[in-house]
C-alpha cells in the first residue's frame, strides 16, 4: 500500500508463477518445460546473434521471424502477432479485441492470467464450469459475451476440444474474438490455426515456452485474421515498438523452422507420458486424461498438499494449483524416463 | 478499423520508431544508438547463457541482475525494478503511480511515447511548454497534477536540468509521482538515483539501450523508494511475470559491472559531439547545447525535410521529429567521428 498507487493498482491480483528455484539439485516437474534443451539450431542462431549488432535496435517489426512462422503455417505475414511471450500476445489481445461492455468468458479450470489480465484492463469477466469429467462444455459458451478465450488443451486439466467444437463456437459467436490459447498444442491437440481462414474471429496464441524447449527466451505468437494482428498491433505500438531482442528474434525464427527437431521431441514427451500415466495408475492414483506435457493426478486416500510436502523434502517439485475445483488435484510436468521413475520411486516411499 | 477492435483501440495514436533500415550500407544517425558495440564482458555473458538451460523459465523476479544494478547504485534489490526496455518500465510507471482524477505532466517538446502511454491507460495530460530557449521551467509544474515525466536529458532536445531542479519540483509535488527518464544521461548530466533516498515521490529510469550499446538486447530498469518499485510491480505481474530472457537478464547484469568499459564509450563520444559541433556550426547551423547523444539542429536558409531526403540519397539518416516546436529541425545521433565526419562532407556537397 503506498499513497502513490492509483485505484487500479490497489484492485489487482497478480499472476504468481510456479517456482524458479535456484540450483539445479532439484527435479522440477511444476512448470511444463520441456526436459530437453531447444533445438541446436536455435542456439547457433542466438550466439551468433550476440555480437556488437546489439548496439542497434531489433526490427520493429520483426519481419524476419514473423514470416518463419508464416512459413511454418502455410500464413502471409500479416497474419502474425509476435510478442515477448505468450503472456504478452494474450495480453495485448484481451487488451484489444475484446468487448467491454460485456463479460469474457473463460472456462472456471483454465489458465490462471486470464483473469488477472481482465483485472488489469477492466474487463468484466464470467467463468464458465468445465462439466463433471474437467472438460469444456462449448454449449456454456452461447450467451452474451464480451469475448472468449479457451485454452486447448486446457491449461492445468489437459484436456483438448475438437476442432468441430471450436468451429462451432466461432460461428455461435460471429461477431465476438474467439482466443485459442495452444500452449501445449504440440503434445497430442489439433491446432485451430488452419480455421483462422475461414473465421475472422478465431485468433491462436501458441508459444515456444513449451514444446520448443525455449522457456527463458520468451517468444510466443498468434495467428488469424489480418484485422486481428492489426489491432493488437495498435496496442503493442502504444506499449513498447521492440518487445522483442534481435537475439529472440533470431533464435525463435530458427527454432520455428526446425521441425524436425520438434517432432522427435513432442513424441518423446508422448512416450514418456504414456509410461507415466501407466505407472502411476498402478499406484492407485487417479488421471485426467492429458494431451499436455502433465496430468493432474490425485490419490483418493492422500492429501494433496501432504504430498507436494513430502515430494519436495525429497527434491521434487510439483504443482499445486489454486484454483477451488482443482485444488485436490496435483499438476506434475513430464520430465524425463528418468526423471518420472524416481517420482514414482518417491511416492512409493512416502507409502503408496 | 474491425468490428472486433474495442473502443480503446480506435482511440490509439502508436509511437511510430525511428527507422530500422535493413542492410547496412546506410550511416544510421536517427535512432541515437551507440556507435560501438556493447561491453566484451556482456557479449561473453550472453553467449554463455545460449545453452540448453534456455528450456527453463528465467528467474521472474531478476534477482541477479536487480542485485547488479544495486550494487552499482548502493542501492538495495527492493528499490530496483527491471523490465523490457526503459519504454515497458515507463509504461508500467505510467500505468501504476500516476492519479487517473488529474492531467499528468511532461514538456511539449520530449520522448514521443509519453502521450502514447497516456492514451493507452485512459490518462489525461496536459504538456507544459519548454521556454524560449528549449529548456524545461520546473516552475511551470507547480500546478495540480496526477504525477510527472521529465527526460533528463530532455529527448529530441539534450538539455539537462539540475538536480537543484530536481529536488525542488519533488517538493513542489510531495504527493506525485516525478518520473526522471535518464536514456541520456551518461553522456553528460547528472543522475538523480542519489535523490531517491531522500525522496519517496522520485522514480529515476535508465535504460542499456543508449550508453550501454545494447538497444537490440531490450533492457531497461528504474530505481524509487520499495512502495514504488511494488506498485510497479504488481502491474508487472498483472502483465508478464517474465518480461526478461534468461539471456538479457545476465547480459545486464554483466553490462551493468563493467562500468570502466561504459566511461570509455561514453567519454569517446562526448569528444566527438564537440567535435561535430564545431564543425556544423562553421556550416551555418544553429545547435541546442546537448547533453545527450544526439543534437538537435537548424540551418536558417535551409527547409529540413529537404536536408533530410538529400542526406537520405547519400545513405545518411537522421530524424525529423513530429512535434511541432521542432518540425524545423533535425536530431542527429553522434555516431564515430568517421561518421560525422562523412556526415559534414555530405551537407557541404548539398550546398551548404
Amino acid at each position: 500500500m503506498s499513497r502513490f498507487w492509483n485505484a487500479r493498482v490497489h484492485q489487482l491480483h497478480p499472476y504468481i508463477p510456479g517456482e524458479q528455484p535456484r540450483g539445479d539439485d532439484v527435479v522440477k516437474l511444476n512448470t511444463n518445460e520441456l526436459p530437453y534443451g531447444p533445438s541446436p539450431r536455435a542456439i547457433a542462431a542466438m550466439r551468433d546473434a550476440c555480437d556488437d549488432s546489439l548496439r542497434l535496435y531489433p526490427d520493429p517489426t520483426a519481419q524476419d521471424l514473423r514470416q518463419a512462422i508464416g512459413t511454418r503455417f502455410d500464413m502471409p505475414i500479416e497474419r502474425v502477432f509476435v510478442g515477448n511471450g505468450s503472456d504478452e500476445v494474450l495480453a495485448h489481445a484481451f487488451r484489444a479485441l475484446v468487448a467491454q461492455d460485456a463479460p469474457m468468458l473463460f472456462a472456471d479450470v483454465s489458465y490462471g492470467f486470464y483473469p488477472v489480465y481482465c483485472q488489469l484492463f477492466d474487463q468484466p469477466f464470467r467463468e464458465i464450469p468445465l462439466n463433471g469429467a474437467f472438460e469444456i462444455d462449448i454449449d456454456g459458451y452461447d450467451i452474451p459475451c464480451g469475448g472468449i478465450a479457451i485454452a486447448n488443451p486446457n491449461a492445468n486439466t489437459g484436456h483438448a476440444v475438437s476442432l468441430d467444437a471450436i468451429a462451432r463456437l466461432a460461428r455461435m459467436q460471429p461477431d465476438r474474438t474467439i482466443i485459442i490459447d495452444e500452449a501445449y498444442v504440440d503434445f497430442g491437440a489439433h491446432s485451430a490455426i488452419p480455421l483462422t481462414q475461414h473465421y475472422d474471429n478465431l485468433l491462436v496464441v501458441q508459444t515456444l515456452s513449451k514444446s520448443h524447449g525455449l522457456a527463458g527466451l520468451r517468444v510466443g505468437y498468434a495467428i488469424g485474421h489480418p484485422d486481428l494482428i492489426e489491432g493488437m498491433t495498435r496496442v503493442k505500438d502504444s506499449f513498447n515498438s521492440y518487445p522483442l531482442s534481435r537475439i529472440a528474434q533470431k533464435g525463435a525464427a530458427a527454432a520455428i523452422a526446425d521441425t524436425a527437431w520438434l517432432a522427435q521431441v513432442t513424441e518423446r514427451v508422448k512416450r514418456t507420458r504414456a509410461r507415466f500415466v501407466g505407472r502411476i495408475e498402478a499406484l492407485g492414483f487417479d488421471i485426467l486424461p492429458s494431451c499436455a506435457n502433465f496430468v493432474l493426478v490425485r490419490h483418493p486416500d492422500r492429501d494433496a498438499g501432504a504430498l507436494l510436502d513430502g515430494l519436495r523434502e525429497q527434491h521434487m517439485i510439483v504443482r499445486q494449483l489454486s484454483a477451488p475445483r482443482i485444488r485436490d488435484w496435483l499438476r506434475i510436468s513430464i520430465g524425463t524416463d528418468q526423471e518420472m521413475d524416481r517420482l514414482v520411486e518417491t511416492l512409493e516411499a512416502l507409502g503408496i
